[in-house]
């Protein structure tokens, strides 16, 4: 089956008691691990036992953590990683927290980026039967479910959309190029798995290689991310860009930073990929509205920030 | 990758031209093909040539289509087939108009399956590069992007359950069952093979055995399940159950019947399923809250109406 | 300019414990007076002390509550009672505690009906300087922010939309009538002061006389509407019709009933009225569709139960 | 009962054509008589002739109507404008078209300010004897039902508060202030008769006396400003702010501009006012969230466009 889905993300934080604030009172994340200068994360609908992990000392991302379905899987993984020519290295259980082993794969991004196959079950906080639809009581902030995806840096974005396709399975939903007359430069490209309209994605620029755009939280719906919006608001978090709907994806959107300066995403819907959909394809001169497509203005900030 | 989605439902209607009507104006699909008394449609975001079959000709489903990755998957498919033992032929290209060749099952259940590997590719309305997010022109009813899924009837939803797993490669999302002392009878079971809730479903129920429990379409959110629902009110279009939230999938829905009396159903979001993911239990006393969460009643129609 | 809105509804109730508990955890109203078996309650954006008033003993509706704007418009409402022809009587200050002196008015139907011009001045829980859009923290349940409307029953629609009109000074926005050679005879009628589709209705129905039909409360869209259906869920409260919308209003609308059996409403949205707006007129036939426009079937409920 | 709603805008375009499409086809807007260089339009859901007026030559504001409920209460108007000091002029019926006679006010702000009882009752397109929620076919655009308000601009913001409570006897719901220690200092004022946030309001400028800040449309939530926010996106509107939600008023908007660069907003719920609400109460430091308050930062246009 291969690689399942974005399993974690450890982010850098520059101070963890605001950091932590924010992912538990805005987000609404639960702390389920309390380290001190490392802290372990998850949403109220996940079930793994983590999925946001916040490590005191700069800004951006750690590493990244994609679950495959079954033991023999990180074996494929790593014979594709041969393959296509980059390092891995063997973690053990442990070296993440409820973890269990698997591979350590450098990207040609520079990223590091572990494949595993298990985590300690802990369940969704409304159970697995007879569930209700949220938890009654408890829920705090704009109270994500899940994390959704990440969109990290590269100075090569072909490379990288074949490493994601090649290593992990994964097919091209959405692609940006420079025009028509370039159409394999790949300036960014949506990666997906399943169903959605992406599980990674990857963005190209220069000396972005280990960067990160932004990591993104699940929501339901348009409503939702007023209400996310509404909360930012109150807890005086800086929106970047939205709300607004991506042309891309289809997604509804609100980009912001979280205290460190580093961006995130709410995430609600867009529509049903299938591996048999046509690609999107989007040229460079498209992408106001690619990203922003309510106002079809590209924000400045969209390709000069990243941590 | 083997079954990848439910790619068409062939549906008999009693009344052609008040199906077409129906279909077109209402629901907003577009007659890609008409001869006569048998017409075929599809969704304005569907890229394949049709999704949606109406053969004039009593009520319920005449066949499903399941889509695969490769042509090679068939022949998979038809192995698990035989392993599984049930019985299969093969079709020729053509059988089904813009349609490749493949295998037809006769499921345990007694519906006949279709397995196809590729159909004439029309397009999204809106295209491939730098796309609209819907058609500014000529959407008309509620405008249904997709077909989403189907549930169909069984006399025994174990097999019915394992053949989907075992030959399809599907997972079960969410099971019904009597109560946590028959925790192996299978009511009814919803079955995934990537991120969605359900790609199918079945529900037991005395000589239902071929039957159609209802077909879906997809909406994107409650916004548009409200839309939905002005529609059929100006349309005089009988609703079942709804506006209304499901437990089972948290999807927003309405069911409702179409003029020959086949079960309908507009279904939007819900969670966002992984293979990983614990399948959510429902006893029997539940299933009120499971099919209707917001007034926990099950309607009478939903165990006795099917077509 | 005379009256100007419901002020406060005093209901009364089987079992004061449960009803505090059902109107402050599942409707989010606050506690700001409790004497016990009479509990004070205002919704979290009410500026004045209270709107919402819980007596244990029986079950409907012990009185009504209308604000006028300046104290001397007591003496024209009293004036225009004397010339309609119903009995009034003086009410003194701190008769209902934080509030001024009044008249008390046996209407028609023979529901108490009181007029004050001052209530203590709490302010919404935003405050009125720089305020939030909502309170950060402390809303529980679905956090009504007001009441909305009452509908109250009668043996004369008739007179008591005459009274409604000619006391109160109150326009007709929607209109009930048993069919169009008929159109004097009211079966119900909405009546607004200003631009909201009603302030209070009224019903008419066999031994109606001093009825509650419902009491509404007010919610902002119709994502409220499925938020408020989803806690109802949780916390059992019976939906007696919706999630759903009024074809009169157009409001979006659940119907369900307290613990002790009073109907309740959440109510939101609907048309902007005016006084220059035609009435709307419903026949009794289409009086389905004009409570459940979605379904367009009048729920037998509507027309059998009140307290 | 005196001034009920702002009744009709006269708009001047640079390019009637232009300005017909746009205000046709994007904003839904029904033409109701076109006469070349000057066109009356009317929204499907209102009831009298046109609400607004497009005339070729120039931008900004030509003139604003306002109705009053009775002919008589044209007199008390006009000696109410008499006794404030600002100078009327009698007008005829048919100065407008399908229009009553009534007064013609300058505005201490110069504005144009017409006061009429009637214009010829054309009805809601829905009708008003068992009525549909709205039109089954030939909605276009983003189809806003009604005008909503006007923002207009002035050199002295006290003055114009006074003009409209003590003439036409509206209210003040919100006000700017530059701060704390200046109450009296009107920077902006939204005003009220009955239950909207606002039915006109009024903002402060150097010689902003006789500018236009923008017209609004109604739409009903924030689900119908996404899809506004769509057409514009499609019909390449470009969107000054949002979209958003005010902290004034709570409503859901966006700011855009028509073809001409005239401002114009869709402008969706928000709370229930009423003449007691206290008033809410805005310093000049939080105008940021008072426009938009889910990003809190005030865009540059808001305070140096007007036409």
């Amino acid at each position: 089956m291969g690689v399942i889905r974005l399993g974690y993300v450890h982010l850098r934080v520059t101070d963890i008691e605001e950091a932590k604030r924010h992912y538990r009172d805005t987000v609404g994340f639960r702390i389920v691990q309390d380290e001190g200068k490392t802290v372990y994360l998850k949403g109220w609908d996940e079930w793994d036992h983590h999925s946001i992990v916040l490590h005191e000392g700069g800004i951006g991302v750690h590493k990244l953590g994609f679950k495959v379905n079954r033991p023999e899987d990180i074996d494929d993984v790593e014979a594709k990683c041969r393959a296509f020519g980059v390092t891995t290295e063997r973690m053990s259980r442990g070296d993440n927290p409820e973890t269990s082993d698997g591979i350590r794969i450098t990207a040609p991004s520079t990223h590091s980026i572990e494949v595993y196959h298990d985590m300690t079950l802990v369940g969704s906080e409304v159970g697995h039967l007879n569930p209700e639809v949220f938890p009654r009581t408890g829920l705090t902030g704009f109270a994500a479910p899940h994390i959704d995806h990440a969109l990290i840096g590269t100075n090569d974005g072909y490379t990288m959309q074949r490493f994601f396709m090649d290593v992990f399975g994964f097919y091209c939903t959405e692609r940006l190029i420079p025009d028509l007359d370039h159409p394999d430069t790949v300036l960014a490209s949506w990666l997906s798995q399943g169903n959605r309209g992406h599980d990674i994605a990857i963005i190209q620029g220069d000396n972005w290689d280990g960067k990160l755009h932004h990591v993104a939280f699940q929501l339901q719906e348009w409503s939702d991310i007023l209400h996310a919006a509404q909360i930012m608001s109150m807890d005086r978090v800086p929106i970047d860009v939205g709300p607004t709907q991506h042309g891309i994806t289809r997604g509804k959107t609100i980009y912001y930073f979280d205290p460190s300066g580093n961006r995130n995403e709410v995430f609600a819907d867009g529509y049903t990929n299938q591996r048999d959909r046509p690609t999107n394809i989007w040229t460079a001169d498209c992408l106001g509205p690619g990203i922003d497509y309510l106002t079809r203005t590209l924000s400045e900030t969209f390709t000069t920030i990243v941590t």
